[in-house]
């Protein structure tokens, strides 16, 4: 029983870490799509996100069938519904690509980010990409090291959206009120990916430890 | 068992509806907040969240205790797990209400919303408030033809949003960019709030009938 237990648990852990995958690219492609005002990347993004919603019904479906025929208690209840949790912030993070790539399809053919700010919003979008490529890892080694670690790079992406805030409302900002409004919402929408990756990853640390990292909780 | 089991999950919705109150509080007061530059009510809000995680966590506990004691299965386990996402989505609200309210403080003495954005700005915070109350109504009755009409709301919200855009970005715009860049994350603050909402009543939908409603699920 135990044994049956814990192959399907890794099972649910293999495919969190695949659509971790797949959000990866999404976050990748979304950035390439903003950068570069490509329509049809914006495009790729915005179609990818059913295969994303689709991965999430299927750990569901196993997480309940683990629930319902393994009935674990304690600890391992535990860690089945933090897998429910991580797949649900995981979908969450595909659907804040999309905004992105949203954004990016909006203002085509122009781009929407202004070249002077578009410095800041590539490295929000190669923080919140590699972040998410080190969650499908720490997913996959169960590593709380690494886990922590990401944590650490949240630090970098808010300090990204200060700067950009400083930029867009200073006295020198020449692009007007809608390209500022897009920087402002394209933020926002890193960040909360930068926030779900923590998240995610503070709860492979309570997957693996028992415990969660102080002040980590976080829907 | 079965009682046993049917009194603690009453108890568990009492608590969600509870939690649903405290976070209609939040969003009205966020709403005051902001539209009189009243940074006392926006500190309110602000250390009231604190109340919310704790009142989460007592739910999340008492879910968490009645899956090992009582072991549900089927439906029965279903119903658990969606009062863990609901109260996970509550939590979420309480903290938008918290954005709502910490661009309130970073404006004072002055307000952030400009006369002539205001009536759209306290419409959103009226509909997202309206849509909290009824919430907590449906939760507390079950009440799956009031959770329908809440998804029927979100529209209002949707054209609000949408109207809010329309005008920032339009040519007579002289508020300049950063009341620009404050409306459009409030905007985005209260959308996600009716979402959250439209969530929540879904929920309860699929805990009464068994059913999620046609493109519904969002976490």
């Amino acid at each position: 029983m135990r044994e049956a237990f814990h192959e399907q648990l890794d099972s649910i852990f293999s495919d969190l870490a695949e659509i971790c995958h797949e959000v990866e690219t999404s976050v990748r492609l979304a950035t390439q799509a903003l950068l570069n005002g490509d329509v049809e990347v914006a495009e790729q993004v915005i179609a990818a996100d059913d295969k994303i919603d689709v991965a999430r019904e299927r750990v569901e479906d196993t997480a309940f069938s683990l629930l319902s025929l393994q009935q674990p208690v304690a600890g391992d209840l535990r860690v089945v519904v933090s897998a429910l949790r991580m797949v649900s912030e995981l979908e969450r993070m595909g659907d804040l690509s999309v905004h992105v790539a949203k954004i990016a399809r909006l203002r085509v053919p122009d781009i929407a980010v202004p070249e002077e700010a578009q410095p800041t919003m590539a490295r929000m979008g190669e923080v919140a990409e590699d972040m998410v490529r080190r969650v499908a890892a720490v997913i996959t080694d169960r590593d709380v090291d690494g886990a922590i670690e990401i944590g650490r790079d949240d630090e970098e992406m808010d300090q990204l959206r200060r700067g950009s805030f400083a930029q867009l409302l200073g006295d020198d900002w020449q692009h007007g009120v809608e390209a500022a409004v897009d920087i402002a919402l394209l933020g926002r929408y890193y960040e909360r990916i930068a926030d779900h990756a923590v998240s995610v990853a503070n709860r492979v640390i309570f997957v693996v430890t028992g415990q969660f990292p102080v002040a980590s909780e976080s829907a």
